[in-house]
């Protein structure tokens, strides 16, 4: 007979749904993943579709579920408020928010708000971050690519500062719906080792007042010099994820130990802009793993008569 | 009885046709704007829609017609191939493209090309400098704000470089299309008298590197602080101009006299810029006037026997 689960773990975001059935050593005994994210429930019925996935990976229905992510925003099932940086992340599990009538024990992990004259927040970031600590990596800079890449400075297992840059989302953007679509057009996803993606990160880390200059220069080489679409969607991301790294440098500094928590390709392509930007990577994470980290750490501080002894 | 027209002069571009009919001595007859570009032409009848638009202003059939702007790209009618720069601009009407079989004698003005290492394009300003080198501006550095802006350096009545920024289509696509659309919904046009456009070309005139987290902070001073979507869209405004000046002043320097070549509410929003930057503009030139006059100059060179005596 198979081991029966002591937490359901769900990061659920605006477009993934992804859960993991874990023994309270943090096993992982079951896992899914699905694109139905908030946009995907229908009439604000989150209880169900939780208790419908959880069925589905044989998780008996008095198991507590630790959420986090965007489900805990104001558009989610529960509004989770924000806790105020600076803060300790393990503040996060004793500020979680019980979920009423949800059939079981449901909590939602708060996300992170910097107030003041640098506004950001995030959500789901801070519980990938709370995995990271609790992986050995409590102080220093973490680097965590996306759509809304964060930049996020530990002190001590206390977030203390943070930075958000639009850097995918702009990709997108610009790939899809600009004037640049054309000289992207059918273009595989960019890879690190080119010299497409080298000269567009230089271009946009030690030159970033030109940025929306080299934009155009990507539709002006196609048209003129039939540059191939895969070189300039190379520098394309290139140019983006070097503009990013001008503007955290400056805000952060250069001096702090620093992470990467990233899966997938592009994890490669910000382990090549770090070499490229001659900084040098203490500790590299993987984004899954640390946000089942993460959510297992709140688990265990809130449901500790569960906790392996 | 009306007088007759020299010429009828046309700028004809992705999504906007304008058109003029003069008389020799440049004395507007008659005059057309119809948002009837490039994209409202069907099965490339281009000749039709000419005839019938010359037609309602009671242009003659016979009335030579000029014309400038995407009308001559790839896409266009007949592509009237670029000049390179360092390039003359009186060599625009020299280098004309004609269009046979148009039922009357009709020119496409060339559009700019810079090629090597900033390759860069331009079809329809290259016409507007014409014109403001006829109205005595032939050795400085012109700002053309749009959807691509463009900064131009003159010298002696050559253009001898010249870059374009993405500025005003990232300002839509950010306003329309991203996750910034929220905080700047219903929001009045930016106006250039408010705190929020300082603020926004100050960040990203001083702090270009910063530019894409500074976007973000839109989103996050929204949420959390409740910004009010016209000081957020003013700050986006600032911020993408704040940006396009820091760049063209890296490639341009400040050493040249000065111009501004706009219309309408974007003029008054760069006059503001300018002042932010303290930069002081020699001349400002009206954009539809321009190309209107640099069309004159371009129809005299190419029919003298039709030019005032």
């Amino acid at each position: 007979m198979s081991r029966r689960a002591a937490y359901a773990l769900v990061d659920w975001g605006t477009t993934s749904f992804r859960a993991w059935a874990c023994a309270s050593d943090g096993t992982v005994l079951n896992e899914r993943r699905t694109p139905e994210g908030l946009t995907g429930v229908i009439d604000g019925d989150f209880a169900g579709v939780l208790t419908r996935h959880l069925a589905a990976m044989n998780v008996a229905g008095d198991t507590p579920a630790i959420l986090c992510g965007m489900v805990g925003s104001r558009t989610g099932w529960v509004e989770a408020a924000y806790l105020s940086v600076p803060t300790r992340l393990d503040d996060l599990a004793n500020r979680a928010t019980p979920v009423p009538s949800a059939g079981r024990p449901v909590h939602i992990l708060p996300g992170l708000a910097q107030r003041g004259d640098a506004p950001d927040v995030m959500r789901g970031e801070e519980t990938q971050l709370l995995g990271v600590v609790a992986d050995g990596f409590d102080t220093g800079l973490v680097c965590m690519p996306g759509t809304h890449s964060k930049w996020v400075k530990l002190d001590g297992g206390a977030v203390i500062g943070f930075s958000t840059f639009m850097t995918g989302e702009l990709f997108q953007l610009l790939r899809t719906g600009s004037i640049l679509r054309q000289a992207v057009e059918g273009a595989e996803p960019p890879r690190p080792d080119t010299d497409g993606f080298a000269e567009g990160f230089a271009r946009g880390f030690r030159h970033p007042a030109e940025a929306t200059n080299a934009l155009f220069q990507l539709r002006a080489g196609w048209l003129l010099d039939g540059a191939a679409p895969s070189g300039q969607a190379a520098r394309l991301s290139g140019l983006m994820i070097g503009l990013e790294f001008a503007g955290a440098t400056t805000v952060h500094g250069t001096g702090d130990r620093m992470a990467l928590l990233a899966s997938g390709p592009i994890a490669t392509l910000y382990e090549a802009a770090f070499a490229a930007a001659g900084l040098s990577l203490a500790r590299r994470f993987d984004a899954d793993q640390c946000v089942r980290h993460g959510l297992l750490a709140a688990a265990h501080r809130l449901h500790s008569d569960r906790s392996p002894t």
